[in-house]
């Protein structure tokens, strides 16, 4: 039985082949209706989050299972002082496939070994968030042609961002070009990650910076996040810096004609509204994208549809 | 693409229309199982109304269709600071159909602009509750064989009633003879609403009253609503007005032999329970009847069954 | 129209007929998907409780029906004032089948007065919960064969644990040959059940025990329970009795071999997780049994599949 824990867990081939599916899904989202049937998600958010709740919902309906689960810890079991182990073990006797995002990380993985059907986790913690990494990629493979030979900018905050640390691991797999990487001194990528890409793949360029002006004209792919307020160390820094990591107008006309800008969204100030029609804004087709992926995991997960066995 | 913000969004000859394949449901409901299916609706609810949600679930699942959305607001990703606008859009790509209810007037007007699929109005604030509107329609319908000609006693609380306006408006266009207003003059209908009655429909007579037994005996229809005790300037008023309002056995005597009692629930106080088994009560079966046009609606807006384009 | 209020609404024949029902189940999930389609369970939980909750969805849905309904009580009409007959009467309108808990004892009985539908009790206050009575003989019949002649100890919290009660009644009735009662003096089974078995059960050999390691060698099934420190009149007595309500690997010892130990969960402190995997723990068996049981009564409530009456 396979699990989806953290990115590394899927092989680069087996994440190409999830983002055919995913492309084949979108090309005739009908033919899938219905290979899930009989199924059940439980569907486990022991921290809110409507948007990968409901891609994950989404999809599976479209594939015609069903949901059961709660969209916060407080209608679970764990008030009353039941382990997590416990409290998975018999959701997994009630399911056929498990999504969970809960706040403790690690959590997901000690889930996966009490689990009786496979679990995915949809974000624990500052730690894993592997659905968003597949439809990172798959959004790139759709508006680029391909994952490979790309150079992107990482925009924000780079320190705490989990869905940046992941997508930086698995795009350095597919032979970037270049990262360039543009925060704050104080919301810079970690050193760890630094050191990892500088000795497993010297052959990508990186580059820091402080101002994306500075450097959005190099970029195929802008990938931006949320700056949230509580990270800088005083007020001063942060009204000083925030206009740097704001995209607007301004910015987008040195970014180059078939640049894509992502964000893995909710949005709050740091992508104006007024770009949100340039077609290089991305961000709402890379949530669109997501119910896409997620379709195709259920079906590699649960073994149905093109990953059938019989 | 069309969407229900408010009663008028709808002509008098699109409402006989859903009345009337709404009648067809309730007689034959077995017909229509099915016609939504691989349809989901996303059912958001940013304050709670167990009534009208699960009036809307029950409509779309017995048509074969699924739901996703939330109850309350909490879940939802509003509370990390996103946009209604962006909320709403990226919603709209993972389901079919949007009702939504929201304690903001003009928030699902602004949700129209921003979804890729139909949006429903599930109640705004103080604002608009169209669906209620054609509860109420169908019911009278139903029970009176047409929406015209009739004299209804409008009950309660008037002027922050938000069910009440839209019902007046409406029926005002279906040739009612005559509307009496019974209420205190705290919560008397607004003079906004009286005059526009006065101007564009001065053939229907429009007679105010303070006590529900001097002009029971009149009405065809008794429309009661909910009169909130926080509404009243003082506690003296409220004690001595209240059981003017209270439709019970006594005041049911001088009612006609075919008038129908309505009320679009919860009630509180304001109906005796022993007149719940008085033929005349239709409020449970208005209730039920709003399972079968939010049927018919749901047919309408997502184009399917009697309303199918091809 | 029947209603599942309380363990004896069932007769013995009628609980056999659904274990035998559970069973087949068990052997063939797939034949009896699509015998609920079309139809709608009301989950109404005034209460959180995710087992007994999800259990019943995963029964549903496995059965090709559908769910509404809310798990928790706030995001119900209950807050605006609703009698709880108003609410229940209108959620039948929405639905096939109700199933609820609630924190008042007697609130489903009441429930049931209104309903337009069936009502089965998913546990009221410290009351009854009978679909964990069902839950329990289902596991008794499937690891012990048959429902008689067996020697039972109830260990842990015997005053206000309402699943013992039940099942205590309920055994009784089902040729016992021995209950064994191990509990602190402060939660010692009630007189008045006490006096009920001697009387209508004398047959049936009553032994009271205050160390599970003096009886546990006598015991068939061991049945444990969730001890709640609150329910001590002090600490001191709490931390000298809790090790011998804590089932152990050194307790196992002196078990029979064919013994089984089972537990209606959450679990907290009660039973050592180095027993799981000892094959005479069942109560992870006990809790997926429950969603077969719980397809065979929604079978039989909703007379479809194996109770279909054409």
């Amino acid at each position: 039985m396979r699990h989806l824990i953290e990115p590394k867990d899927l092989s680069n081939a087996e994440m190409l082949r999830l983002i055919e599916t995913g492309q084949r899904m979108v090309t005739n989202p009908g033919a899938y209706h219905g290979v899930a049937k009989g199924k059940i998600l439980a569907s486990l958010f022991f921290e809110p989050s409507t948007r990968t709740k409901f891609s994950f919902d989404s999809a599976m309906l479209r594939l015609g299972g069903e949901i059961i689960g709660f969209a916060d810890a407080d209608t679970s079991s764990a008030k009353k002082g039941e382990s997590l182990a416990d409290t998975i073990r018999v959701m997994s006797f009630y399911s056929d496939l498990i999504v969970m995002r809960h706040p403790k990380e690690g959590a997901p993985l000690l889930a996966s070994k009490y689990s009786e059907v496979p679990v995915i986790n949809a974000g624990d913690g500052g730690h894993n968030h592997p659905t968003q990494t597949l439809t990172d990629l798959i959004t790139i493979s759709q508006f680029k042609g391909t994952l490979e030979n790309h150079c992107i900018a990482f925009v924000g905050d780079l320190k705490y961002g989990r869905t940046v640390h992941s997508l930086i691991k698995t795009m350095a797999t597919f032979n970037s070009k270049k990262f360039i990487l543009v925060s704050p001194d104080e919301l810079k990528l970690p050193d760890f990650l630094l050191k990892f890409l500088r000795e497993n793949h010297p052959e990508i360029e990186i580059k820091e910076a402080h101002y994306l002006e500075d450097v959005i004209h190099e970029a195929d792919i802008v990938y931006m996040t949320r700056i949230q307020k509580e990270r800088f160390f005083n007020e001063a820094d942060y009204i000083k810096l925030k206009d740097s990591f704001l995209l607007d107008r301004e910015k987008m006309k040195q970014a180059k004609e078939d640049a894509i800008v992502m964000h893995p969204l909710p949005r709050v100030n740091e992508i104006s509204y007024d770009i949100d029609e340039d077609p290089r804004s991305v961000y709402f087709e890379q949530s669109k994208l997501g119910v896409y992926i997620r379709m195709a995991l259920i079906c590699k997960m649960l073994e149905v549809g093109d990953y059938a066995t019989r």
